[in-house]
């Protein structure tokens, strides 16, 4: 396996690592589930989803409600309803990143050029609506578990950290897997409002390398961009670089994942379909794991 | 079974039909994926996606893209990187009504007051956060197939013709199911834009209460509004009253429904999670069949 | 003069206390014109206009821009073009109060129902519409200059500080005035990111009575609600309350004044117009002085 | 005179013929006010405003309304109040278009590079920030008039039909003015939902040089871009780019001007001023003709 998957899939392909998951992994994924529990991995949205900074929240409009008919407004037929409309960030909340999300030198994954991605037309290239549904085998590797508590802003998780947390769970990442790792900053201070985005745990490069290598088609967490930040010095997002760009991986961010691991297990049927806006650079998604 | 389910599962129960979904059902239904292939049933979203004329259509802007980096921008560390922002009405494309979304008599489903859906707060009972991740079987009931070809606009669908296509699929809607209707509306004429919403095949009100006293959890179809568009003399989307609001199921409408009728299945994993807007009066979602 | 001006220009009334702008008083507003010189009273819009924690900022989306030409984009004729779109509350920056924008009892000015301003329509009544182009005397009252420096939040301005401000002036509020009281609030703190919205210094009810019964049609200042914030204890708004319903003055916040304060004119022709939003509740809008 | 405004007023100028205006012509434009008399150019605002279908239309949300309180919402102090956000294409209705908005071989008004209008910024150079309030003489040159009725789409008006216009008016385009075209588009045809957007009355290139020519501030219409629809062949927005690129000449487009026209008067004080957008393209705007 080389460190590059351009071309691994063709000149044309748009979905990446995503091509790992074929219908015999995810037949195989379908029986894993046990008793039938169905947990979700998505954070609520409302105007107070913490967003950073360079980023507005969401905004939520009811253009016909309750009030309307409380103030006396009459349908035929008796009929009542009510509907809304949101402006809404793509990369808001639980939400994954399309290939066209982050690059370097130009080019996207596979060598398609940043440049086709415009103001007036969306992305040309590995838009979310490339992505398509995703139902494969979900693993998760807990370290706040590991190291016994919510890791802090900048804690860096190492190859070795996530060995040791797949020996833990009794997986091995393997081709296909949806990889979700669990640092514990959504439960202990990603769902404050105020809370800073300049820094949180996550991976290192090296240790999204290793994910890459073993054909994960998915890299999940609770925090809001997977990687360590602070970056090492002289990096920017290096792992963003690398697995979506390099690797053609897409990157999971926001997941809440206290809940999965109250239960136990770490290893599930994974279902989840980002929303196909047609140039999209990624979607709010509503992950679940099926036990 | 009664005609309705207000109070079956409780006073405070916002969640109505999908309570018939156990982990049982969910297990049962995993348990019917065979190939592992994977069918979205979902429409692109996109400034082209049809909607009625009283609903604006969604807009996708690019807040920082390509052009941004063609024309000079420059980022530390060479990062490049592209996101957007969508304003969008809920009910868009293929898209889930949540039990708030329709009403009568100034109740909701369960007993709820209409009145406490605000513009300034949304839905404070039966919004689209209460409603979760569903995983249950799914079964299609082709009526297409059944009638040689798309029906057309104002074609109404009664109890036998279901129970035919019931037989003909054999499969038999039973609690908990995810049912699926193919009209053909979508294929035929509900993909393009200037599309009349002022008429579309589907349901009538005895359809629905057949499906709603079988127990199934949601009534989904390939067209707009699921129920035969004109109504019966006198009423106004009949379909929408009982079922949204007497018997607490959500609707799930538009439908991409071709490619999954291509495949032959009758019964499959269903999976799919509406976005959890706090307060939404429903979402647009990415459902998928796992066959 | 009784406190109250509803039935004072009919019972279909909605444009309140602008009825005192006549051409007469428009004529000789124009009269006061010496120089030629055009102050703009407005604040820059922009992501960083402060607004308080309830609302949400203005967006700023380029749909069409030159990065797409940067990046390859060709239009027939060599045509290059960009354009935009914004969402934006309408009352940020400096923005005027519509009539429907504050009441009390359910009932706005001139007694139409609170019950009119609904979700689906906006305001039936006393809409941002119905107040058309304005064009009359504009008198400074400069509180800032009067106390030798900008009022610290809360700091409350009474009549009689009022008819002081007037005296130093050399000028008398009469019927048709917009009158413009700067505290000195904007250019002190509330043009920074961050300001506080808990607390400004402005008028209190008394003197904007007796602002109310001169007869002005329009009162304005240079922070973000006229009126001294925290209110005396046991009011909200109280301000808002008498002025806009009772009255039927249009309030015109967030003003920029020290450039024309700095001028030392104290009368001059002041000339702005609100965006015609059907049913909208106030406007963003860029007054000028013509001194 | 040259053809060309480029590097009059500077190289870092970025408001163009709006230079002509001084304190002279304003204050001389103050002295053409006779009786006071107040008149709207400005379309009315909503979700039924005619626009191009390249662009979508306002939307208008109120966040707080009447409804709220029907329903039960209550206010500390009894205050009630309603608030309101628009989605809005900034070109839309009555509005002015930024000296950014059109241009040719990449580069805008006075050489600044088209590649400075970016997503994530706006425009850098000539945004319609920079054009402030302006206030001056006004004239209609009324071509409805003189044809006996409205032009017709595709009508094209030379410039001896505006020297003509101008001859019956009595009045001769000098700098600092504000020049408004009458073809009777709006209110013929051009108010109606469904109208098209592929033709329309307008000028042709001759004719708007011979404004630039004149010295002329800002050229306005009646009709949606100024100029005669369709162009002469092989040529594409022949006049925006000579007007707002070459000469700087901001156009003013959308004007109601059948009520002002009905006055009889052609020469009055014109006021206006965009929404100071910082980086934006173009601005609705409320005009006023004071007679």
């Amino acid at each position: 396996m080389t460190r590059d998957n351009w071309g691994r899939w063709g000149p044309d392909d748009q979905r990446g690592a995503l091509n790992h998951v074929t219908p015999e992994t995810t037949a195989a994924a379908a029986r894993l589930v046990r008793d039938g529990v169905v947990v979700s991995l998505a954070q609520p949205l409302s105007p107070k989803t913490p967003i950073p900074a360079h980023r507005a929240g969401i905004q939520h409009f009811l253009g016909r409600d309750g009030g309307d008919y409380a103030a006396g407004a009459r349908r035929p037929g008796g009929f009542q309803f009510a509907e809304d409309t949101v402006v809404m960030p793509l990369h808001i909340g639980t939400h994954v990143d399309a290939l066209c999300h982050a690059w370097y030198d130009d080019q996207l994954y596979n060598g398609f050029p940043g440049s086709g991605t415009r103001s007036t037309s969306g992305a040309a290239h590995c838009g979310i609506d490339r992505m398509g549904p995703i139902a494969t085998r979900g693993v998760l590797l807990d370290i706040a578990a590991l190291r016994g508590g919510p890791l802090s802003g900048g804690a860096s998780i190492g190859r070795t950290e996530l060995e040791r947390a797949a020996r833990a769970a009794g997986v091995e990442p393997r081709p296909g897997d949806v990889v979700l790792i669990r640092t514990g900053w959504f439960e202990s201070v990603g769902h404050a409002r105020g809370v800073s985005f300049n820094e949180e745990p996550g991976i290192d490069a090296e240790a999204g390398l290793w994910l890459a290598e073993r054909g994960v088609s998915v890299v999940g967490a609770d925090n809001f961009a997977i990687e360590a930040i602070p970056f090492p010095a002289g990096t920017v997002f290096p792992v963003h670089q690398r697995l979506i760009r390099d690797y053609g991986i897409p990157l999971l961010e926001g997941l809440v994942l206290k809940p999965l691991a109250d239960t136990g297990r770490h290893e599930f049927l994974f279902a989840a379909s980002p929303l196909p806006v047609v140039g999209g650079t990624g979607s709010p998604i509503s992950p679940m794991a099926i036990l």
